[in-house]
């Protein structure tokens, strides 16, 4: 047996702490300094930790514990009153940056001769690629901030969950393009389902579970036990089953689970299982993902064109959305913003485009380095956007 | 990337859980519905769930963070105070178990003539088998039962530390006679080297810890944090640097942190980390190690006697121990049977010795036969050793 994961785990843990005080201290979110820690820690820099089966399944947990405590923590009412507003924020927000990558690639990017996919279809891929939000940066600096909870909190989880789905149909109709095996009718029946799904049988359990725990006097180990493995079960059908992201199955089981009389001894116990564990894998395991690509002058170029674009049409697609839906100036820009971090979804993206032919393995040094500032500007950028003084727009 | 890890917690959360209810509904211990969870996930009868990488690295943190609990829970002063009856205990409960695994394996098994070694050495390899003991199963029982501060749990916990060592120097020696390649006294002066940096940096990271936690007007996130990283960091260190058991290392790891004013705090956190996810994960995987071997009469009959035998030179050599040392009878009965407990120490020294050619591998099915009943009953009998009536004696 090899003991290296207790390493791993301890640098990990002393790492992204001591980073996380020190990013604290002048004024920047404790995640930054987690994210730092996995740079610092993984090949980009030390090579001193390898991200092993072990470490990537612990970090998948580490997300998944985090989406279920902000939908625990989620006032369902404001959730369903942005809902609408949720739904243009992420249209908005997914055509915007889409149109911008295919942009930035037709102009810059002279394409692969190499692969079996038209120059058309690659330069898509890459407003694909800048389509993808990860919301788990900007779930844990609200957390952190205290504004998890605010107007521009819940527009911000509504439009990640439906900028999910709307990313996995962009992507399915320009996969099943390339590769005559995916086929979009089954991928949007798959959808379909998992909606049917997640009310029927969220609604049975939501029913089930609020009598069980209401019934009981005190909160007890079991309930917190039992709303794990329902978390567990909800990501691991909506990601094997309906081909829908885990992290979605996650938050919508917190959502569920929010109303019971128990709710806030649960979430409580997540918190010290994520703070303890888990979340410190995970954000420190987005920086272990990357390695430093090779660069030309032209990719660099590339780079910071792509990059700029992936954070305008963001934050301009989503503000623009929220600006719509009656959203103040202010709230429209934190929306804006809060969406911005690509993190581990774009990676996956990009990477399963490379597989099947649509992105050429040369542009992958920009698609890295546009997640990592991403990712790592997302909470700055948001701090600032929560903590300058109320507009009285 | 594959899911299937998500969904094999969710069974382990709902079986142990439910199980764990159903036991203790009848007066049994939750944790022998727990070890039955795994038996029935796995291989032995239903199959659902198969030993990956990612459950036994998790259900090895698992037991690292139980006796890293035990340590924070223990009282040093009581610990100290029978050192010397632990060493005893220890003592006569490693000789009388390997000189009675030796007589059974003289007198009903007739060796393997196909493997290297001698037919002496095989026979001593049964007895070493019978040496060793698992704490783990006996702590979580008393922490169940609120007995673990007792002074029959101290005496316990002291003597499965020492028993740990003397079941390393034992099989070492046997090993060596075996495996040329094993140095007897490279190994004495690791346990020496083990000592010697325990004392040492111990010490330093016990003055340093008290010095920082006891600043503070109250218990935070990092206290916790960084008291995890040197659990595992300990146990690593132990394990791989000086082959003494990792969570030997885990242990001692808390009981240096035990004296910090944020004890209490730290404890709890630690026990929601482990009820929560690890713990679970861990007793469940010890039922998923187990198949059920091809039987036939005369291995039934081995069987039988070899778990008699491992059952009763334990609570014989032990409790014989702690008499010596003056411990009242019922305190004696107690401490014996809290060390009749193989669990998964005896698998990982049987499947050495069968890879250095020590042991034939129709042994395995009786050695699996011991483990499983031994760590079954111990919890059941630790239960009614603990409530019956106090013995005036």
């Amino acid at each position: 047996m090899n003991y290296d994961y207790l390493f791993f785990i301890a640098l990990i843990l002393i790492f992204t702490k001591i980073l996380g005080l020190a990013t604290k201290r002048i004024n920047l979110p404790q995640v930054v300094g987690a994210l730092a820690a996995g740079l610092i820690l993984g090949p980009a820099c030390l090579n001193l930790v390898q991200e092993t089966e072990f470490i990537s399944e612990v970090s998948e947990l580490g997300v998944i514990v985090l989406m279920f405590t902000a939908g625990l923590e989620t006032d369902i009412g404001e959730l369903k009153k942005c809902g609408k507003a949720s739904f243009v924020i992420a249209l908005i927000g997914v055509i915007v940056p889409l149109l911008g990558g295919f942009g930035v690639a037709a102009m810059f990017s002279e394409g692969d001769p190499t692969l079996p996919t038209s120059l058309f279809l690659q330069n898509i891929f890459i407003g694909i690629i800048l389509t993808a939000t990860s919301v788990s940066i900007t779930v844990e600096t609200l957390k952190e901030l205290g504004k998890l909870s605010t107007k521009a909190g819940n527009a911000i989880l509504g439009a990640a969950l439906i900028d999910d789905i709307l990313g996995i149909i962009a992507l399915t109709v320009v996969t099943s393009l390339a590769d005559s095996s995916v086929n979009i009718l089954t991928v949007l029946l798959k959808i379909l389902g998992f909606f049917v799904f997640a009310a029927l049988f969220g609604f049975l359990f939501h029913k089930l579970f609020t009598k069980w725990t209401d019934r009981a006097e005190e909160a007890m180990h079991r309930h917190c036990i039992m709303s794990f493995a329902f978390c567990l079960l909800f990501a691991y059908v909506s990601e094997e089953i309906f081909n829908v992201a885990d992290i979605t199955g996650a938050f919508l089981a917190g959502i569920l689970i929010s109303t019971s009389s128990k709710n806030s001894y649960i979430a409580s116990r997540f918190d010290t299982l994520s703070y303890l564990l888990l979340s410190p894998v995970f954000f420190a395991s987005i920086g272990l993902k990357v390695t430093l690509p090779k660069m030309t002058g032209s990719i660099i170029a590339f780079s910071v064109i792509l990059l700029l674009v992936a954070v305008l049409t963001k934050i301009i697609g989503c503000a623009v959305g929220a600006k719509m839906c009656k959203y103040t100036n202010k709230e429209s820009i934190q929306i804006g913003i809060g969406m911005i971090s690509r993190g581990e979804v774009a990676l996956i993206v990009a990477s399963n485009g490379s597989r099947v032919g649509l992105m050429s393995d040369k542009l992958f040094g920009p698609v890295v380095i546009m997640v990592v500032i991403t990712t790592v500007i997302t909470p700055i950028l948001l701090k600032i956007a929560f903590k300058s003084k109320k507009t009285t727009a």
